[in-house]
């Protein structure tokens, strides 16, 4: 459980700090409880953001709130790791939000638009993304994939919707799942290579891999072939990225 | 650094024991080093098939073994850890042997044969493979990781090669990448649904998103035009998997 205190003084104060200290510090003073706690978080985010999760301390989280440790320790009891659970739990919530794009649009515009959201996401956090989605960090538990797992599911769900599927057979369900697997994957080698391959040209990459993903699992399931014929009318004479894919697969 | 004893004597054995189990005990006692050290890794192998490792212990690895707690310490002096990754180095040098199918056939006979090789070591590692590859485990680390970069690597490699590129470029680096993450995400799928999709259809489905995969970069990438363009040559008559992609993809 959380510890969630009633006063949030640091002990840091009890000195006569110089002015500018001064304001800052009854600045934070006066913060609520809520809003402190939040305030903790996002700095967190922001380091976590910029390096990976085990070379963040909580002397960093500290120092970058203008807070002493043992207040942070009052408001994340069980340390760095607590602090992490939480900020990660506030980065699922927002990555998790921008799957909400408008129902307009072809769904090939729509599917454009969510990925632009989840590029901008991996850009802002870049290390902690990365960190999180690779494995192996000291902080990594079962807690933290259950996070990452719950976004998983968000995008599935908002995926599936957008497709007008209610109930997904499990071969839709793994194509959608497959589809989410290759944008983790490509935003990471995104990542790794300094964020030299164009942003643009990646989304149109997936986009064009959701269609040729589904036209491979149309030939062993009928819900995705019928999915993918309600697809591909609805493009209508913007088709010609599907047209441009026949084209590829033209034995020559 | 791993300890290496020269003898192996089993402390449990200095009391006088029954007929049986002196013969078992004395000829695990005359095994050499190496073979001791292979049989416990075989074991614990075995136990993290079907367990996950946080649920697997020494005393566990030590009773399949019929032997002692302190003989599996003095092998793996960094206990449980240093021998979960012993067992993980060995599986993925068996997975990564499983790669080396022969260059003949068709190009999709060959992607066919990789496939059913590393179902058949799915099927054989279950709950360890599973545990593996969705991470939050307790026993990993980032030499775990590392262990499952290297099969990626390899896989990789192998993958090009089989498609007969020397140099690849970021994007087809990238699709070959990607395909790899959805044969895992595919291979976890099926260990979750119990087994219950039929394998020969799920390896058919990822030959098939390959070819799709492919024409979807090829749309993006030069380099993989032409290789796409020069396996659906090597396919000859078999490309008929590539022409019903083609129907899939047109809009009605």
């Amino acid at each position: 459980m959380e510890a969630r205190p009633t006063t949030a003084t640091d002990p840091t104060t009890a000195t006569d700090p110089a002015p500018a200290q001064r304001a800052r510090r009854s600045g934070y003073r006066r913060l609520p409880v809520e809003q402190r706690r939040e305030q903790l978080i996002a700095v967190a985010l922001e380091l976590f953001a910029s390096r990976p999760p085990e070379e963040v301390g909580l002397d960093d989280v500290a120092e970058a709130a203008g807070a002493s440790r043992p207040l942070v320790y009052r408001y994340f009891a069980g340390g760095k790791q607590q602090l992490y659970e939480a900020a990660l739990r506030t980065a699922a919530d927002e990555l998790t939000s921008r799957f909400a794009v408008p129902l307009t649009g072809t769904p090939s515009e729509q599917l454009a638009a969510v990925l632009d959201g989840y590029f901008a996401f991996v850009a802002e956090h870049d290390a902690g993304y990365s960190a999180l989605l690779r494995g192996g960090s000291v902080v990594e538990t079962a807690r933290t994939s259950a996070i990452v797992d719950d976004v998983r599911r968000a995008a599935l769900r908002r995926t599936l919707r957008h497709l007008g599927v209610r109930e997904a057979g499990p071969r839709l369900t793994l194509l959608v799942r497959s589809w989410i697997a290759v944008v983790e994957g490509a935003s990471l080698s995104w990542l790794d290579e300094g964020r030299t391959l164009p942003v643009d040209g990646l989304r149109d990459w997936l986009v064009d891999q959701f269609t040729a993903m589904a036209a491979a699992t149309a030939l062993h399931d009928p819900q995705t072939a019928e999915v993918l014929t309600a697809l591909l009318a609805l493009e209508g004479p913007r088709a010609d990225r599907a047209e441009r894919l026949r084209a590829a697969l033209e034995a020559r």
